[in-house]
């Protein structure tokens, strides 16, 4: 009898952004003519760099000649695109991290859900609260948790950020052992500076601890003193893994490409105490579960690193950020209180009247048609907030913002 | 303290083709002018049908353009694709399979490694033997095998399949849960007829058993009476899941395309003996772990099944079948004894005087310069065989034909 993984029947209805899909159709069905405006998921609207499509074309042309196919990828990636990703991702900054230290894949969400796969069961999560879901949800699946009750796991340690903290988590009280942290935040919008970064790498070169570190928004970092990378403090690369991706960065979300950096230095320990390097570890993982990028696409994401390529995603990430700002300052000037929108394409409000946050998606679609994404889908300490984003047309995010000062009933 | 998942610390040495590329790789260092001619790993080396290259140039346009361009796919596929998939694949045959039975994703290997996480660690699984090295590795890691000893795994269910019993496993002594079987089988290139069939799907209908149904190389199919699918077969949608890949049907090993078919029927227990349906489950999953497969490779897999499309995708596995006889003929008529080669894209040889895999695997190398890829590193009911591939050029074909004649010394 095929027994089936009691894990993945804990997880409650559906994920997130499926959830906010199907009531968005619903919506539609039952208002063919509102014109919804999108600000929910984070999924970007600019067209790709126009280097991009260039190398693109050409790689398309390279499997169409028997002397330039390509069969299968290396598991890694192609040399091509680590070592622009090596040079201008971390050697221009200072940071060493070798080539085979990169590995290439289809996107963050399936590195990040991954990872776990290479950690006993017995390890204790740690995540910020409000926090992306596919860290939980994967380690649900796996069983590392235990029960869910009032929006929270038991033996997970959630780690508060609120406007009440300043978005700056505290250190747990109990030991933990895998720390997700994302920087900047999906989804407050928010960051730590160098020192508060520090904190929690010593934290974890102390307990033991690992610390995955999701950048996947580090090109919309604006301000001074923002770590781009978590390599950049001193001894992360002992307690560190980075994940970043070019689906924010060069708007490849419907192109998917990834990357992420496991540094040789880097282990986690046998029940006996033994030391085991998690480099290797990953390469056996991808090579036994994982075929590699298509070449058209790694050769796309080497175009982000090419002179045209690079000043293409400024524009565009500079164009989001002008969104964030419309958004901010639209909703300041009516009385909301925003978070987020500086070094991140991601605005965190508070709800009016510390409105649950499913009411207010509903209020605000019915009213505004606006979608947005429910704090307390984040996770309990999101709830009372809403996030909207900047990846929408500078027009439609006019627009909304007007719909928000005009048709909100509040 | 991180602790590591040490189910992976089992697995003995590289995956099989990391570990050959290893040895052929010190090979070229040490004799740089060989001309090694690849025979080893299943990777295509025709070009993309021209078909799947115009739809792709035109995907990156639409990626160039603001009201084209595309953000997340979704995460089962698009219906552009599903729906193609639906028609040629199995309306065309008689079966009915629903839009929402068929998920696509980046590969078949993700897909076949993935999958064992719906299920729970207490399933014994069943492997023919030899065996595509992901089915077992991938249970290796997620902890529902024993030790390994004698190239055999505790709590696996080995099904020998040799020449003794003409490729035909026997059905398994013991009660097991899951049964991966590949057919046209990688890396024998034998099949089994709708009856052998029939009889796994009785017996899985019966111990309410799930097969896992790898038909990758349905293309190469060219006898009556070889199910392209397991659904042919009645009762089947109770009890299997079918993988399908473009990557040996066109040629997409480096440009990453595969579905999976999960029934509606299809249903696995809990330890309580509820059923849950399974391709819920899945949804879920993937919804989790994966964003998706990139557009432009969508676009290209569904030129697959234009008119145009499936010309060329014939005309391929034809040149591709041609190398295939080419060497049965050739082995043949210096006496070795070989199998598959006629609805497959891989010759399964003896190796002369039963000598070792590995052993032939380094005579090979060295003396002829070709590499393949030894029995036994498929399981240990490969020892003694050795598997050759017919995806090279129709020349290297024959000059690998022909070395085997004059330069092995045998």
């Amino acid at each position: 009898m095929a027994f089936v993984n009691e894990n993945h029947l804990k997880l409650p209805g559906n994920y997130l952004f499926a959830e906010i899909g199907k009531k968005v159709a619903a919506f539609k069905e039952q208002n063919p003519d509102a014109d919804i405006i999108r600000l929910g998921i984070g999924d970007v609207t600019r067209p790709l760099p126009m280097a991009c499509i260039d190398a693109m074309h050409k790689a398309v042309d390279d499997m169409s000649r028997l002397e330039t196919f390509k069969g299968y990828p290396e598991y890694e990636g192609y040399d091509f695109l680590i070592n622009k990703i090596k040079e201008a991702d971390y050697k221009k900054r200072g940071i060493d991290i070798g080539s085979d230290e990169i590995f290439v894949s289809d996107g963050a969400k399936s590195d990040t859900a991954n990872i776990q796969e290479l950690f006993g069961l017995n390890c204790r999560i740690a995540v910020t609260d409000p926090v992306y879901p596919v860290y939980v949800d994967s380690n649900v699946m796996a069983g590392r948790t235990g029960e869910y009750k009032d929006g929270k796991w038991s033996n997970v340690t959630y780690l508060p950020c609120t406007s009440e903290n300043n978005f700056v988590p505290e250190l747990p009280k109990e030991r933990v052992d895998l720390i997700y942290l994302c920087l900047p935040n999906n989804p407050t919008g928010t960051t730590l500076t160098k020192d508060q970064l520090k904190v929690w790498v010593d934290y974890a070169a102390k307990n033991k601890s690992i610390i995955l570190f999701d950048s996947a928004y580090e090109a919309f970092i604006s301000q001074e003193n923002v770590p781009h990378s978590i390599y950049e403090i001193d001894g992360a690369k002992d307690v560190a893994i980075e994940f970043r991706s070019f689906s924010k960065t060069a708007g490849f979300t419907g192109t998917r490409c990834a990357y992420i950096v496991i540094p040789k230095e880097l282990k986690a320990f046998t029940a006996r105490g033994e030391e085991v390097g998690l480099n290797r570890l990953w390469y056996r993982r991808q090579a036994t579960k994982f075929n590699g990028v298509s070449y058209i696409v790694q050769r796309g994401a080497e175009a982000v690193y090419s002179e045209e390529g690079q000043k293409q995603v400024k524009d565009t990430i500079a164009y989001y950020l002008t969104n964030a700002s419309i958004i901010k300052s639209g909703l300041e000037s009516i009385g909301i209180q925003v978070y987020g929108g500086v070094n991140a394409p991601y605005i965190w409000m508070k709800t009016p009247n510390g409105m649950d946050s499913w009411v207010f998606f509903d209020k605000l679609l019915n009213e505004a048609n606006i979608v947005g994404t429910p704090g307390v889908g984040f996770g309990p300490s999101g709830q009372g907030y809403f996030r909207l984003t900047a990846f929408g047309s500078i027009e439609n995010t006019k627009a909304a913002v007007e719909r928000f000062k005009t048709r909100l009933k509040v």
